[in-house]
């Protein structure tokens, strides 16, 4: 479960959420109604738990996974095989596929996600107004939340045990690449649910491919709270515009690393090269590096040579062709791209104010860095960029919920309200307000 | 601006937003998409202003209201004058009105936002991980909010000292029944805060009343970070279903308090006297009283006969009726309400599990209350239910944020996302994670 959650770009076209089969648009509406009220009925009941029923829970999902190996792997052959028939890559092949070593990692997973804190019941401050009532805050779930997501089947369980964990109850939408995995393993999920006394529907998969159950989802607000979509651009843009329940996005990451003047050039080169190469396919790899003017000489050789030599193309601005003649030149569509593989933007900046401005114009408000050993300069970077993750002197690749010490991540949210960020437990809550009074009255 | 924000019914109907006048759809967008780009540029130097100089302009403006007294009447008779040809009630005309007292009111208001400690760069948390790098989070404006509401004038300026000390740009929209008096009052904000030294653009009126202005507002997801509405139930249903920005809800109160078995009964009666008639218009006043079936001879007889002095409508259940023939049956239709005068549905009920059921069925998470001396059902009852707020012994209308301490709010959010209940300063803002590193990499 670690990192794999980061990645932005989906391997799979949307398209796969196109597919059409025999149920009348009635029966679906009907069906995911059903779902949405069931879900809403059990999230109740699950949301008054006490942790260790749902950690037995977990522990119990964990260990069915384990005996379950041949099952999951038969049913993930039929989608393999379906895979394979319309065309697939081997890539795509190899992320939906089941081996007993993924299985156990999932079931890894979940035995961790049952010993982290319970977030549920926190009181998170508490204070006594002056006529004497106290006021405060406590963590409670949000109720019902729906995942949407594409490919990878280890986030039917992932995103399950992450929910029952935070007492929400949840309805997963995989890709229909990947619906018998998905179907099997949450039915595993289900029947150890049930074993250790909760009910059922606490975690739901829709078990359609039509891509009307996914507008039907979308327009459960008197059941479903959150949306969380996983997948591609073209799949979240559809869920933004249909969706009548609020949405955390989890969208790309168009990072950038600024090397301020007076930066340390052996630091520097060893925070943009990982950034950039430790998984270049992930949401906080690094995009685009800036790099101070009076750093031209010192560090922006060292680290043009550097990616040569790594086989990174880089697209420069007309300064940095200046330093290396072999470098591509950058057009006005490439700095907002997000590569996700071995490509790098370069540009040299005047100052910090036009690194900062660049961020701001081109940048997805992902994870955007800064090397310096200039205090003020930090200072104001990490106070006027508008980023989900702001740092200094790291690599943006530090940017996840396992680094931070959430323990755990369904996500890196790109938006700004709720959760901004890493998504853990923790933001699988909501805080209501709490009010003790001894009879007291509004005057 | 003290509890006014409360009123969750609209005195003016939807259409107020359907009236047409001669721009064109293409013209509007372009207008709306310019203001949001200006809005976008403007966040951007508002979030880094520093908090003496946000709190200038907040001065500034204060003053300037003061000295624009006659400047505002007149803009406000215009609306006046429409109104009572147009045929508004006398109530909604009263709302509507501008007088010397509501604007001293409307600067006393911006004065308190000014001496209230300033959200903007505050830690909130700061640890260590294990190699030796810092996270954290780090309070940061939203960017840029919009604010879609209907009636009241004074909303304009309460809402624009929120968002500009909390380091938001804004756009407001208000009902087309107060364009004139919305549009003076913005222009004197704006003056001010262009004399503090702040652009301009910080806050924008709608300067049309053409329906199609919210539409296009509604899709400048590129440029607007966060909606809030204010208004009656169809404009907000209209704002969830069209909006590809993120919406905080501002909805509906039926809020209910539960008398349970061994309630002390002076408490009990004052508590629900006050819940009900202290502000009856109001989304925290109460609209259905639960009482345990120990409680019918000695709490309900005397409540029953007190709301009858206070010529309250009792709609109540069947037990109800036995108590006091004179109380109307209530039906399935009655329980959902929120009355928001002096109605009141009330229902006994056999334990708190049936209680926490009705609530849990037809309240609107709002306010709930449980009146009790057993400090197990306190204990659960805060735990189980599931509202903004929760209270043990108080009157719903404490949920408040001037009575919490908040200092200041911009409505009650009924969303479950980001904000519940009362929205602050505090709430306007995000938390960006911040990384302290000395080099630090990847692994």
């Amino acid at each position: 479960m670690k990192d794999e959650g980061c990645y932005s770009s989906s391997l799979l076209p949307y398209s796969s959420f196109c597919q059409s089969d025999k149920e009348s648009s009635m029966d679906i509406q009907k069906l995911m109604h059903d779902m949405g009220e069931k879900a809403r009925k059990a999230s109740r009941l699950l949301s008054g738990a006490a942790p260790a029923q749902k950690n037995d829970a977990l522990d119990i999902v964990a260990r069915q996974l384990r005996g379950s190996v041949d099952r999951l792997m038969v049913e993930n052959q039929k989608d393999l095989a379906a895979g394979e028939k319309a065309g697939l890559t081997s890539a795509m092949l190899d992320r939906l596929k089941l081996t007993e070593n993924r299985i156990e990692e999932m079931a890894l997973a979940v035995n961790e996600v049952a010993a982290l804190p319970d977030p549920v019941g926190e009181v998170t401050g508490i204070w006594t107004r002056p006529s004497g009532f106290k006021v405060g805050r406590m963590r409670a779930p949000i109720g019902v939340i729906g995942i949407i997501y594409e490919s990878r089947p280890n986030v039917t369980i992932d995103a399950a045990a992450l929910c029952l964990k935070s007492g929400n109850a949840c309805i997963l939408r995989g890709g229909s690449e990947a619906i018998h995995s998905n179907n099997a393993l949450a039915r595993v999920f289900c029947d150890s649910v049930v074993e250790a006394g909760l009910p059922a529907e606490v975690v739901q998969a829709v078990p359609l491919t039509d891509r009307a159950a996914v507008h039907a989802l979308l327009k459960l607000d008197d059941y479903v709270d959150l949306i969380i979509p996983r997948g591609g651009k073209g799949l979240i843009r559809m869920i933004m515009e249909n969706s009548t329940i609020p949405v955390i996005k989890h969208l790309d990451g168009v990072c950038h690393t600024y090397v301020d003047s007076g930066a340390k050039v052996e630091m520097a080169l060893d925070i943009c090269v990982n950034a950039k190469l430790n998984r270049p396919g992930t949401c906080n790899a690094m995009e685009t590096m800036l790099v101070h003017q009076d750093m031209t000489g010192s560090f922006l050789q060292k680290a043009l040579e550097r990616f040569r030599e790594e086989e990174v193309e880089i697209r420069g601005c007309l300064k940095t062709k200046e330093a290396a003649p072999w470098v591509k030149e950058a057009t006005d569509e490439d700095w907002p791209m997000e590569y996700l593989d071995r490509i790098l933007n370069v540009k040299v900046v005047a100052d910090m104010d036009e690194a900062m401005g660049h961020i701001a114009r081109y940048g997805s408000a992902h994870t955007d860095v800064i090397v310096t050993m200039n205090h003020a300069n930090a200072q104001r970077f990490i106070r006027e960029v508008d980023s989900a993750a702001v740092m200094v002197n790291a690599s943006s690749r530090l940017h996840d919920g396992f680094v931070f010490g959430l323990g755990a991540e369904i996500g890196i949210s790109t938006d700004k309200l709720h959760a901004r960020g890493p998504m853990g437990l923790v933001e699988l809550t909501t805080e209501k307000w709490i009010v003790f009074g001894e009879g007291h009255l509004r005057e």
